[in-house]
């Protein structure tokens, strides 16, 4: 662990690649010789257009998206997305299927209420706390958009595969996984994700919107709740948040140029959570995982050991050790690994031989 | 200038002060020995509150605000706002009235319009292309409240003395002055900074809102669109742009322990401005400034010389010379010196000693 920093497990804020760090860390003063900080230089420099556009270019090849999807950066998390969705694209009274997988996604169906878009929640978890994700759903075809929740941060529970909606376009909270599998882009009409768990720090949100879906904005909203206020300004409409993207560009670099893509990307998230899986199944019944096994997330890995005191053992003992962030959500309780793609292999190992060591010694 | 930087007069995002630069650089990687990076701790972490509760103390204290006042972080900018503020305050059908001194007035204007917000404009500058601060001003007496941009950047005007509006709560657009000046906030209903300008880097804006205005809020408006929501929620309803909260929260200790509070800023910032005015009426008309004197802001000195060539070669010297950020807003053309906090008295010395040589050299 460099410079004493810790296995960092955070639900997100998370962890960042520690090469980006150093980049940012060393050129802080002085960007590129420019002469000023990252944080000093105008949105409308010529060198803020530089990373701009590569933060655009490498998101269009990474996801192998087409000339149809526009990539956009925003303020305002997936909460804001919640409302924006209906707003633009509920205008004339039509209405969208949401799954409803958690948390997240009721808050996108409380938002769509607020708003008073007559939405019709086509399927639900709900039953056994959200620790599945609904199959062979029955999707409405006259739906404008279908919205799910593409991962699960609190219950720990991801799509393994996208739902087939015959044609009507997918709206996706990708928030938690985004970037950290490949998957076609085609049947998505939105995509929105809060950078702060995969692909850089809090206080950006990147929107990839389909051509197609643009055309169903209406004229009479806030301009800052307009999709096409960012689309035909380039997210330069007003001031962006600079530094927000400048890192996430930088990640994204990083996805593509280290990592090698998303290929490489899936398989190292996929052996992370394979190893740390096993070690909760093979614990004897110690660590018990809390989502069905089918559902479970590669991203968020929640279990409970066999008592509140015992967990809270555990926290105590692994933040003693270097693990941090294990903590489940204030909401369940329990724990939670957030392994998302800057948390290392190295990491994952490190945890998994404390939870040997700990089950080991209070089994 | 430390490390090869240059004198930064950007209109925003703009300079900051190199000690609280060189602050985040030194403990990027490794924040407060917590393990992590500032961009990766969770925004419920206690470091994170920490951090937050000193933004919000030092606002109270650097401003003198008693508890009816909440500090509050959003995003979006101040184009936001624009809506936001018609949204939560005029639900009921009342009307406000709106001060025109610009661009950003004028977007403001546009906003409460599209909404369909039965608002009025009681005085403009638009009849001397806004080159003025109205005076005398008839304010509606049953408005919800006098909405004003304090200091516009675009043509160098700011308001020297708040109007009078008989005990309207005055709500103000304060992004490029805030922090710049003590002022009495005690009839302001709600203040809205971007940060970009004075107190950080871009991607957070600072609301300060006044408990009465709180009780205007309708209940169903989305959540990330009312102040409520951040009022009783510290800002933390959902991730904040923690790192932006982060470079202002030391901004504002710079700003107090540093400069020593708003009297001293307020003083920095006249002397800069009074020198780099003298220099422009003293230039026997080779420079002239676009506002009328009465009317000129300390913030944003604008300026034409005899033509758009000679303008031309001001800047590309300018430039040579290490003095950034001097072209005026694409909407006016022209030179525009943006003189907020953290623009040091030495670069105004170097940007005059620099505009008399070039006079005399081209003159």
């Amino acid at each position: 662990m460099k410079a004493n920093r810790i296995h960092n497990f955070n639900p997100g804020p998370a962890a960042l690649p520690l090469p980006v760090l150093e980049q940012i860390q060393e050129s802080f003063l002085n960007y590129k010789s420019c002469g000023m900080s990252i944080l000093e230089i105008s949105h409308r420099s010529k060198e803020f257009e530089v990373i701009l556009a590569d933060a655009v270019t490498r998101t269009k090849r990474l996801l192998k998206l087409d000339d149809r999807f526009h990539v956009i950066f925003l303020q305002g998390g997936a909460t804001l997305q919640f409302a924006m969705i209906p707003m633009n694209f509920l205008a004339d009274g039509r209405s969208a299927d949401y799954v409803n997988t958690g948390t997240w996604s009721t808050n996108a169906i409380k938002e769509a209420r607020v708003l008073n878009k007559p939405i019709q929640v086509v399927a639900s978890s709900e039953d056994r706390q959200f620790t599945y994700i609904p199959q062979n759903i029955d999707f409405s075809s006259d739906a404008v958009y279908v919205h799910i929740t593409s991962n699960n941060t609190i219950r720990g529970t991801q799509w393994s595969h996208f739902p087939d909606t015959r044609g009507v376009p997918i709206v996706a909270d990708m928030s938690s996984d985004f970037m950290s599998r490949p998957f076609d882009a085609q049947p998505f009409g939105l995509i929105y994700a809060g950078a702060q768990k995969n692909i850089g720090p809090a206080g950006v949100t990147m929107v990839i919107v389909r051509d197609d879906m643009l055309k169903l904005v209406p004229d009479p909203l806030p301009v800052m709740l307009k999709y096409t206020t960012f689309t035909s300004k380039n997210s330069l409409y007003n001031t962006p948040p600079c530094f927000a993207i400048y890192a996430v560009h930088l990640v994204l670099k990083w996805v593509e140029e280290t990592v090698g893509g998303l290929e490489n990307m899936a398989s190292v998230n996929r052996t992370k959570a394979e190893r740390l899986y096993r070690c909760i199944d093979e614990s004897g019944g110690f660590y018990r995982g809390t989502a069905e096994p089918a559902s479970r997330s590669r991203m968020n890995v929640t279990f409970r050991l066999a008592s509140e005191d015992l967990e809270k053992r555990f926290l105590d003992e692994a933040t003693k050790n270097g693990l941090g962030g294990l903590k489940g959500h204030r909401s369940v309780g329990g724990c939670r690994a957030s392994l998302y793609n800057a948390v290392a292999s190295e990491a994952v190992d490190a945890l998994v031989d404390f939870m040997k060591t700990f089950a080991k010694e209070n089994g």
